[in-house]
């Protein structure tokens, strides 16, 4: 492949300059951090998993027109999407408490909520990624009241959408986090689902026996990561169960 | 059980009286129609699967905070819900153009829609359910302007959390038709999905083959129509496949 020029080396991700103008292609690495990156590995096939279900799960919303940053996936660890001007907000849809929230606000974890709560936190990992508020956000310029009615809005179709994949395979998502992305069209904008949506932007639980299948394994050392992203993958029809679990013995 | 009183009969359910006010038994029948009753008969299991389904529809509806008039299953063939007085309107959500809206406007089954396209029929078996607009149920005064708009956001959540599903077990929801319900509680009035969600209720095409795994089957002699809903249930394990392919054997 001709040299490429790396636009952003991320923790999970890197971003390299697409074929056209205006993309951009995302390449999946095996790295897993949490904790703002204090707790960290590599995870052989995490890359892998992430890229073929991040590619499942934009698919499906692209199909019911939600629009995504993804235009389609390249190899196994790359796919192309649309470059963007990223809105510097994680937009959390949080279904059950969990994780910041319960520590925060004193929930126990799987307490379900009265409706979906949405929360964002302002991008920047020096900071940790800070909850804010809708004052914040206008205060600071980081998105207009349009732009924040557009990201609701998005952010429960997602929520709509991704709950009834993970119920068709007997799984409860918990919460999720998204990152949308402006893209400009002459003078008009819209905006994108952008960055990813994986087990590692999720939490997934098992409806039966309330099994992890998300990054918490890794944050909390509850087994094997790729084993719980293989999981869903498998379930999903993703991919058949033996190309993924072990990708070391077959590589 | 006791003797109960009979409510209404129609041509795939039964309802009677509930236990407690404000309910009503649904109970599924194994009748199946087509053509406004044109078509008739009777298909071994397909009430006890559609009551299964519907339970597992309406529950994952009412988990995301869809209302519905869902409150419980009683038995292989009937559900406890909530009371309404129905809406006369049958609310179809399209996502690809099949049946009715491909004859009558030309378009070729399987077209994706630009956007899902949600149409009205007035309910009323003698006059074939008619096509009706906006105007027609503002000024017979079917709905209100307040309950159109709770109606399509209604109907727009069902089609995005049920695409979910579909799409999690490698199905296309192509359409489907629901019914809604006012319950009131005191001088309030909310809306709830009613009547049932179910493959006769719905258009659902395998992704991969195209095999059609909904009521069409019955309506077109594609084969057993049982053998389709069941597909539909193993795949969202609602029943495990043995228990209701052959209904007839193990009976
Ligand atoms: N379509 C896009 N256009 C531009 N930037 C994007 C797009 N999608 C995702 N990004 C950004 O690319 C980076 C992805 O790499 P990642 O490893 O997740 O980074 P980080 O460590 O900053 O979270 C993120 O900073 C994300 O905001
Ligand atoms: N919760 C409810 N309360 C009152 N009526 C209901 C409720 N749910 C469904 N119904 C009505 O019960 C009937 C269900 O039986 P069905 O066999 O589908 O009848 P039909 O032949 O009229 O379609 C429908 O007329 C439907 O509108
Ligand atoms: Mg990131
Ligand atoms: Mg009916």
């Amino acid at each position: 492949m001709a040299r490429r020029k790396k636009i952003y080396e991320g923790k999970a991700k890197i971003l390299y300059e697409g074929p056209e103008p205006g993309t951009l292609v995302q390449y999946f690495k095996d790295d897993a951090t949490a904790f703002n990156a204090k707790k960290k590995d590599v995870i052989d096939g995490k890359g892998v998993l992430n890229n073929r279900l991040c590619e499942y799960f934009m698919t499906g919303l692209n199909n019911i027109g939600v629009p995504t940053h993804f235009i389609r996936r390249l190899n196994m660890r790359e796919q192309l999407v649309r470059a963007c001007e990223i809105v510097p907000l994680e937009v959390i849809v949080r279904n059950f408490a969990a994780g910041s929230l319960s520590e925060r606000l004193g929930i126990e974890e799987g307490t379900q909520l009265p409706r979906p709560i949405i929360e964002y936190c302002y991008k920047d990992d020096a900071l940790g990624d800070p909850l804010v508020t809708e004052e914040h956000i206008a205060a600071f310029g980081w998105a207009s009241a349009q732009d924040m009615d557009d990201i609701l809005s998005l952010a429960l179709r997602v929520n709509d959408f991704l709950a009834g994949v993970m119920y068709g395979v007997g799984i409860k998502l918990i919460d999720f986090k998204i990152e949308i992305g402006r893209i400009y069209e002459g003078d008009f904008q819209r905006l994108v689902v952008a960055d990813e949506i994986s087990p590692d932007s999720c939490r997934l639980w098992d409806i039966e026996s309330g099994r992890k299948l998300d990054k918490d394994v890794f944050r909390r050392d509850l087994g094997n990561l790729s084993d719980a992203y293989s999981e869903v993958a498998h379930r999903l029809g993703v991919l058949p169960r033996a190309q993924v679990t072990k990708p070391k013995l077959i590589n």
